[in-house]
Formats: structure tokens, C-alpha cells, sequence
């Protein structure tokens, strides 16, 4: 997808100084787009704690490229791989949900244990990189096994609009580039098909109607901004016609974790036989466990975000406080989807049904391994 | 109930001044308490239309002294029948969802066309006192049988506290005094039971956030504010004993017509096993219809509700835009939850099942003159 009008990515080295990284502020947008350099892994793990990226396919890239910025700190004071190890532990403990940063951060591990101090640095520049690219061909895949099941509602409707709702932004701001949910809207978009999208605003951080509602506009998909609480409404109305989501972190058994919220449109869905669909890199996936209600552990976030919105006022940007001081307020960030909610998972691999076996059948050595 | 230290009602005629009605400005909470007067019928109008006044028994209320005002201006003018008739005829199309507008409008009516035009003013005056008298009867109705549902559960979980989670506002500021959904929850604190409850900011108009829990504030509740995406969750975790919300029109067969996201939260309930009622005057049930998600109109207002967020910043109050302009946003204020997924209805006569049978064993004389 596009953005300011060029090919973008979500996070990149400065041009001219690969010892920086860039990424975009995403707590500025829609209303101003802001790059922020990364200089330090400090610097990194701010920008994932502080919500300056998200999303848990770019919470893993910049967890591998703030190693990179970890080991080149750490040569130059000659302890590289203490210091590794250091804002590896440091990072992981950002965020709680998504299962990539682990991920991301076991991986550049795992890289660097084999590899001498000299070449260091230079290996895990490379494997920041690799990431990234391999993310940009899973969000890809997504696309085009997602893009089958537009095509066919598509031609059920004989060529009439399709209406997608999704929750957050599973978007290319989540990712590297196209987004998971969003994959097979662009692609869709692409080739013709008339498609329009119901952005849930999501709140706390309003990560719809800021991101994906931006995203979508950048690359001229019509869109809708609705209120967290319509979505019922509409599906009883049959004016959506497939729920697409993310997810931070998918069970082996299928159970989803995803922004609070997710759970109560798949109850929509069930309710009024809308096909609902997860969409997901095969990273997200925890084989380790199968019960998500239990077992995923669900980030409690500061109350300031429920208590304080942000927008444009006058000529600038700003946060109002809606509500009385001092009120006890509670800021869950996730809720977990059961599988039983859940028609299909789409994964660059395929489409699966939301059960172990569904998932082995698509990820056979993966499923033995545990 | 009690605000500002001191017994209140939502609307009442100026003191040493019976010619002006007065109404807290319900859109400056909870950041200014803020009386406005009614002079006219239109200003009336205007506060139902542009929600200085909100929640369907309210909202009859004020037609009901508008249509005074209405009469006083005539009579002024030599037409006071003329401008009777013109008001109701506005007033009725303020708000389309809540039907004790119309029930209100039509009870004035009556009494007008029963009295000689001498009387007309005087006897307005009176039946929009009674309407209001009655309702704070209602409410106390409600709060009396629905405490009996929060006493078991208190008595249950042996003294240890009833968390209920409730939608949008269906409190005092609703109503005359005491409100439906919270009548019970006032109840029950004056009784000394723990209870604690869970607020839906309800998005767009934050309702929750911004007038229930100032309420609850007000009369010592414990309480705290969630998104309204957090509701599935909390009930999946078990930290969810009761939903208690209101409704702005109930169906003879207990379809429930009420804030936008309602139906959300009855479906986890559902998904749950957690008790969902719903609290109303029987002026909010419509005997004409069964088919709430059908017949019951469902209010569109303007986007700008969705799109700007109205709060403190910096010394005073001020309205930030969220969302990029030139967004596309619907916003649909309210949606229906089907009887079957509520557990009873809470009324001034008593709790019966949300059904055809269970309304008309309540009220057999209304529901046998459809």
C-alpha cells in the first residue's frame, strides 16, 4: 500500500545513516505525520511501550532492529553482547499480548549466539532486514488467500459492494506493509471489486478511526467510521457482509487474541450468521497453549488512555479529559475470541478452520512440535 | 437520588418564576453543572433535539412542560390552541426512537381537549407536574423490585459485592429522580449492600462516563469506567454479576430498543451465563408492535458526534476533532436486543420475562386493548 503518496514501510533505516531507524509517530496520525528516529534500543523499547509503533507484526520488526541498535551500542563500548542481552530482556517485557516480540527477539537470539562479535552488528542489521521483508511477503500471502473470500462474496452479490468491518487496525501501520485484515481489502480493491469498509473507532486508542481509517484513504478505499458499539446493529441490518480482525497472539486450539471489543463482534457475527475471519502471520500463533481465556495474559494500560482523547482543536493537536477527575477507571487492551466464534483463520499458508486440527493440517511440523 | 449535596429533580419551574421551566444542561457534565431555562416551547424543543436533555422519561417529561410553555405563549397571543397543536406536532419529531415522546405528547393532548381554554395554562402546569411526580413514583417502583434481584445475588456471594454493568445512562439524569437501570443500585447502597459498578462510556455521546458516573459520584457508589469494548471481557472473567440497562422503547413481545452497543453486551451476558435485565416504565413498552428489529425506527444523528470528543483541556471545555475531516462516519443511536436474549424486565409493577405472555401477565388490561 501507499502512503504521502510513495510505496512506504512502517520502519526503515535513515537514509544516509544506517545507524538510525525510522519509524512513523503513530500516536500523531491521522492528524500529523510524524518520523521519529530510533538512536538507541532505549529508543526502541519507548516507541513499543509508548505506542509509538504497534501492532503485533511491527512490534516484532522493531524489537529485532532495536537488538541491531542494542549491539552496535554495546561495540562501541566494547560489551556487545552484554548489552544484547540486556535490551532483550529489557524489550521483551514492553508488552504483554503479542506473542511477535518474543518471537522477533528469540529469533535475532538464537542469530547472534551463532555468530562471532565481529560480525555482530552487521548480522543483525541483516536479520532486522530479513524480518521485515519476510513480514511484507506473509502480509502478501494473507492478501491473496484473503482475497478469495471477497471474490466470492463478490460474485454472490453479482458484482454488488462488499461491506467489511474490522476492529483496531490490523493494517499495514500494524505491519510492514498491506496489514494483515487490510491485505485482502487492498488486494481487492486492487482488482476492481467494489468494496467498502466499516472502521470500528476502537476505542481506547481510537487505532480505527486514527489508523485504518487513514490507511484506507491514503490508497482510496471507501470507508466508514463507526462507533465501537454499531456493529450489532449493523449485522442484524445484513449490512456487513464478512468480519475481518487481527490478532496479537492465536492459540493452537484457534482461540483468538485480538483488541478488546473483538470478542462482542464475533458474538455479532454468530448471532447473525456473518462469516467472521481472523487474519494472521503464522508468527502469531502460541503453540504452546490451547485454552486463550486462561492462558493469554491481557495488558492493563494506563487509565489515562480511556480518561484522555486526543484530536485537533483549534490550530493544533490536543488531549481533552472526558471524564471527572479522580473516577476509577479500568483499561483492559485485549479480550480473547474462542474459536467457536471464529469461521476461519487466514494465514499466508492458507484458510483453516479455528481448531488444532484445522492449524495442523495448515502447519503440520509446527503442531508436532509440541 | 442526590447531586450537588442536595435532593435534586432533572426539571422543575423556576423558583418566584412559574412562567420558566428549567433543566440542567446534561451536555456540559460532568465538567460544569450548568441550569438553562426553557422559556418557550421551542427552547424545549431544542433541548430534547440537542440532548441538553436526554433519556426517555426525561424526554416525555420535557415535552410535557413544553407543551405548557406552548399554551402559556398562546394564550399570551390570544391562540393558545393553535400554538398547542404546533408545538406537539414539532415536539414529536425531536427524537424518533423513545416513545414516551409521543405517550407524553398524546396524555397532554387529551387533557387539553377535555378543558375549556380559561383553564388551559393551569391545567397543562398540573399534568406536567403529575407526569414528573409519577415518574419519580416509577422509578422508586423499579428501584423496589429490582433490589429484591441484587439482594440475592449479595446474599449469594455471602455480603461479598454485586458488580453490575450498566450501559449508557439510564440513571436519574434520565428520568425525574432515581432513574430505571440505577433506581435498583441506589436502592441497594442506601441498604447497605457492596456494590460496585461497571460503566460503559458509551461512545459516541459518552453518556456513561460522563453522566453516569458523575451520579454515581454524587450519591457514593463505587464505580469505574470501561470502554465500551470491555464488557465481553469482564463477564468472560466472571467479574461481571448482573447487567441492569434501560430502554427507550420495549416491544410487547420484550424487544428492547436502547443505546447503541446494548445488544453487544446482551449477547455476552448470553455467552456468559451473566443475568441481563432490563429496567422501564411501562410507558416505555409500545403495545402496537412485536417485531422490535423491524418496527422500531433507530435514530441516525449527526456524524459529529462520533467524530469530535467533548471534554477539559487546559483551564475550560472545549470539543477535539478525532477523526481526519472529509471521514465518511454513520452514527445510529440506538440498537435493539431481541427478547430472547434478555433474562426479565424490570418494571414498576413488577419483574416479569421479557415476552408477549410475560408483559401481559403484568399488564393485562394494556395488553389485551391491542
Amino acid at each position: 500500500m501507499r502512503a504521502k503518496g510513495e510505496a512506504f514501510r512502517t520502519i526503515w533505516q535513515k537514509p544516509g545513516d544506517s545507524s538510525i531507524v525510522q519509524i512513523i509517530d503513530q500516536r500523531m496520525l491521522p492528524h500529523e505525520y510524524v518520523i521519529r528516529d530510533l538512536k538507541t534500543w532505549q529508543d526502541g523499547a519507548h516507541a513499543i511501550s509508548a505506542m509509538l509503533v504497534r501492532g503485533a507484526p511491527l512490534i516484532g520488526a522493531t524489537a529485532a532492529w532495536s537488538l541491531y541498535l542494542a549491539a552496535a551500542a554495546g561495540r562501541d563500548a566494547g560489551n556487545a553482547n552484554r548489552e544484547l542481552q540486556l535490551a532483550a530482556e529489557k524489550l521483551r517485557n514492553t508488552r504483554p499480548t503479542a506473542i511477535n516480540l518474543g518471537w522477533a527477539i528469540d529469533r535475532v537470539l538464537a542469530v547472534a549466539a551463532k555468530c562471532n562479535e565481529q560480525q555482530l552488528v552487521t548480522t543483525l542489521e541483516n536479520e532486522a532486514r530479513v524480518i521485515c521483508d519476510e513480514d511484507i511477503e506473509i502480509s502478501k500471502g494473507i492478501g491473496r488467500h484473503g482475497l478469495t473470500l471477497l471474490e466470492e462474496i463478490s460474485r454472490r452479490k453479482a458484482g454488488g459492494t462488499v461491506n467489511v468491518l474490522t476492529h483496531c487496525n490490523a493494517g499495514s501501520l500494524a505491519t510492514i506493509n498491506w496489514g494483515t485484515a487490510t491485505a485482502p481489502i487492498y488486494f481487492a480493491h486492487q482488482r476492481g471489486i467494489s468494496i467498502h469498509v466499516w472502521v470500528d473507532e476502537t476505542r481506547p486508542r481510537n487505532q480505527g478511526s486514527q489508523l485504518t481509517a487513514w490507511e484506507l484513504a491514503e490508497n482510496g478505499v471507501p470507508h466508514t467510521v463507526i462507533v465501537d458499539n454499531a456493529g450489532g446493529h449493523l449485522m442484524q441490518h445484513a449490512m456487513v457482509d464478512i468480519c475481518i480482525m487481527g490478532t496479537d497472539r492465536t492459540t493452537r486450539s484457534g482461540d483468538v487474541a485480538n483488541k478488546i471489543g473483538t470478542y462482542l463482534k464475533a458474538l455479532a457475527a454468530r448471532d447473525n450468521n456473518v462469516p467472521f475471519y481472523v487474519a494472521l502471520p503464522s508468527t502469531t500463533i502460541d503453540w504452546t497453549i490451547s485454552n486463550g481465556i486462561r492462558d493469554i495474559p491481557i495488558e492493563e494500560r494506563d487509565p489515562q488512555e480511556v480518561s484522555h482523547v486526543y484530536g485537533l482543536a483549534g490550530s493544533g493537536t490536543e488531549s481533552v479529559q472526558t471524564i471527572a477527575s479522580g473516577t476509577s477507571v479500568s483499561n483492559y487492551a485485549f479480550d480473547v475470541t474462542p474459536a467457536r466464534l471464529v469461521t476461519g483463520l487466514i494465514t499466508e499458508c492458507g484458510i483453516c478452520e479455528a481448531s488444532e486440527a484445522g492449524l495442523a493440517r495448515l502447519f503440520p511440523e509446527r503442531a508436532v512440535r509440541k
